[in-house]
C-alpha cells in the first residue's frame, strides 16, 4: 500500500514515472537491457540525455544561452565547485537564510574566496527571507538559496538591480513555479526533490559564465568540462537522468508545465497553512507569512510534548515523512510537486481530527 | 527479449536484481514507497546502507582497518581526490597501463603532485602489464589501475614490495576475483562494471591512511568527510546503493563469493580465448597471453574489413556491445559477473559460424 509521503528529500515521485521505471526495467526502449545496463554512449541513451534536457529548457522557457548539465555530488559539492570557478581570490556575496546558504558561504572560504555577508536572517532564527542587503562594492556574484526546506521559507521574488550576476540553489524549490532566470548565470538543484532520485544534480550555465572561470582546476571540478563533452566527459549517473527525463514529461504532460505546478501547489500549500492559521494557536507556523514556503510548511504544535503524538498518530494513518528536520524538530509537511492535493487533504483531515481529539 | 550483453560498462546486470527492483519500485521494504522516496537518513535506508557495506566487506574478506565509502563522480574525480588529499607537492609513482592510468598520472599533475611514471607499456600500446618498475625513493604512493577496459590487460598478481602504499582503480575487476588487499590503503571502483548503476564510486579506505591526508580540502573532496559521516554527510545516491547491495548479496549467495566467481569468470573468459586462439588467426587477441583480462577480451578480424559485418550480425543475433572501445576500435567482450557462460557460449557459437561462413 503507497502512503502519503511528505519527506524533504528524498521525496515523492509521480507515481506514473515509477510504474513505467518498474515496467520497463528488464527492457528499457526496445534495447533488451535495462536503461542501467546500456552503455551511455548508446545512441538511445544519447538521445535519451538530450531529450532530457531539451524537456527541461522547454519547461523553464530556456534560451540558447543556457546549457543543462548533469552533475553529480548535491548541493555540498556546488558549494565548492561555484567558488572554485569563480571566487578563488575574490570577494562573493552570500545571502544567508539557513543551513544551506550558511554551508555555501562556509566553503566557500575553504575555497579561497573572500565571501562576504550581504544579508541574513540568522538573529530571527531564519523565519524570514531579508529583503535589505549589504552588497559588496564590485563582487564576483551574488549567492542565495530560493528555498529553505529546514526552516520553511522561499523567496517570493529575487534580488533586483544587485550587484553582480545571480547564482542559486535552486534544490528544494526547482520547477515548482516559473521563474525568471534572467539575472542570473548559474542555478543548481538537486534531483531528490522535484526532479528524480539522489545521485544527480541539475546545473543550469551560460556557457559564457563558465568561461570566465579559473583555468586548470581538475577535470570533474571544472564547469567546462560537462559543457565540452554535454555532461559525459565520464560516465553520468544515468538511470537518474532516466528517471528525471520521465518525471520532466510528466511534468509538462500530466501537469501541464510550471504555471499550472505553480497553481497546484500554492492551492496545496494554502489548505495546509490554512488549517494551521485557522486552528486557534494548536497549530503554528514556524516562518513569517511573507516568507513561507510553497513547498516546505514548517509548524510545531503549541503543546509541544504532543508532537512525538502528531507524528506517531500521522504515521498510523499513512502520513509519513512528517518530522521536522533533525537541526530543528517540530513538524515538516513537504508539498513537492508530486504529492497532489490528495495528500494534502488527507493531512488536513488529520490535522482537523487530531487537534478535535487533543486540543 | 533479454540480450547477451556484453557493454564494458555501463553493463550486464544480473537478471534477479533488475526483477527484484522492479517488483518494489512501488513499495520498498513496506514502507509504501520507492526506495527512492525514502529517506536517506529513515532506519531502514541506513540499515540498508549498513548492510551493502557489511556484505562488500564479507566477500572481500575485509577486516576493521578498512571502510567502505560510498562516492560520486566516478574513477575520473578519484583521479583528483587522491593526489589532491595525498599527493599535493609530493612524488607519487604512477603506472601507466592504458587510457584510464594516464588519466590519473594526469589529474595528479593538475593536483599539484609531483607524478613520477614508475612504468608504461605505451610504447606497445599497452599490451601488456609491466613487471619492470622504476620506483622513486620515496613516493607517497604508488598508483596502478588493475584492469583495462580499453586494452584487454589485467594485472595477474599485485607490485610486492613496493617503496609505498599501493593506491589502484580497479572498476573494471572489482568483484571478479579474491584478492589480496594487504598493501593497499585505497582501492576506487565505479559502480557500472560488477556492482550496480552508474552514479556510484565504491571506496575502499584505510582511516589511518586517510588520517594522513591534506587539511582543509572542501568537505566533499575530503575522504574524512565520508569516513565521519559514514557517507552521509549529504544525501548519497540510494538507489544505486541499494542496487549495489543486492548484487552483493547475489554474488554472495547466488553465485557463492568471490572464489566462485573467479572461476567461473575464467571458465568464461577461456572459452572465449581458446574460439580466438583455435580460429586459425581468423579472430586475434590484441593483449599478450601473459596479461590478458578475465573481465574485457579484446580481439579484431585478421580482415578488419569484416569488423562491421561481424558487429552487425552479432546485434542481428542478440550479441549487443561488442564493439571496442571508442579509442581503438576493434572488438571487445566484457564478461563482467552478471554475463554468465550461456552468453559467452552464444557469442562462441556466433563466431565459429561467422568465421566458417566468412572465412
Amino acid at each position: 500500500m503507497r502512503v502519503y509521503n511528505f519527506n524533504g528529500g528524498p521525496a515523492a515521485l509521480p507515481l506514473p514515472v515509477l510504474e513505467r521505471a518498474a515496467a520497463e526495467m528488464l527492457d528499457w526502449n526496445g534495447t533488451g537491457m535495462s536503461i542501467m545496463e546500456n552503455s551511455h554512449r548508446a545512441k538511445e541513451v544519447v538521445a535519451m540525455a538530450e531529450e532530457t534536457q531539451a524537456v527541461l529548457k522547454e519547461l523553464l522557457g530556456l534560451g540558447d544561452e543556457w546549457k543543462v548539465l548533469f552533475c553529480q555530488g548535491g548541493a555540498s559539492l556546488q558549494f565548492a565547485m561555484i567558488p572554485l570557478n569563480f571566487g578563488q581570490g575574490q570577494v562573493c556575496d552570500y545571502v544567508d537564510t539557513g543551513m544551506w546558504s550558511t554551508k555555501a558561504y562556509q566553503e566557500a572560504q575553504i575555497c579561497g574566496a573572500k565571501a562576504h555577508l550581504a544579508a541574513s536572517s540568522k538573529a530571527e532564527d531564519y523565519t524570514f527571507i531579508p529583503e535589505r542587503y549589504d552588497f559588496s562594492s564590485n563582487p564576483r556574484y551574488v549567492y542565495l538559496t530560493s528555498n529553505n526546506t529546514v526552516r520553511g521559507t522561499q523567496w517570493p521574488s529575487f534580488i533586483q538591480n544587485a550587484p553582480a550576476p545571480l547564482i542559486s540553489d535552486m534544490s528544494s524549490d526547482f520547477l515548482s513555479r516559473p521563474v525568471n532566470l534572467e539575472n542570473f548565470v548559474l542555478v543548481h538543484a538537486g534531483a531528490q526533490k522535484n526532479v528524480g532520485p539522489a545521485g544527480l544534480t541539475i546545473v543550469l550555465i551560460k556557457p559564457t559564465w563558465a568561461e570566465t572561470g579559473q583555468k586548470d582546476l581538475p577535470h570533474m571540478l571544472d564547469y567546462r568540462t560537462y559543457i565540452e563533452h554535454d555532461s559525459m566527459f565520464n560516465t553520468p549517473p544515468v538511470f537518474a537522468i532516466y528517471i528525471a527525463g520521465l518525471t520532466f514529461k510528466w511534468l509538462r504532460d500530466e501537469i501541464g508545465g510550471l504555471a499550472k505546478a505553480e497553481k497546484l501547489n500554492q492551492a496545496k500549500a494554502a489548505l495546509l497553512y490554512k488549517t494551521i492559521d485557522d486552528s486557534g494557536g494548536f497549530y503554528q507556523g514556524t516562518a513569517q507569512k511573507a516568507s513561507r514556503s510553497l513547498m516546505n510548511v514548517t509548524f510545531r504544535l503549541a503543546q509541544t510534548d504532543l508532537e512525538k503524538t502528531f507524528l506517531s498518530e500521522a504515521k498510523d494513518a499513512g502520513l509519513v515523512g512528517l518530522n521536522g528536520h533533525r537541526s530543528v524538530g517540530g513538524m515538516r509537511a513537504s508539498l513537492y510537486n508530486a504529492v497532489n492535493l490528495t495528500a494534502v487533504q488527507a493531512l488536513t483531515d488529520f490535522m482537523v481530527e487530531f487537534k478535535n481529539k487533543k486540543g
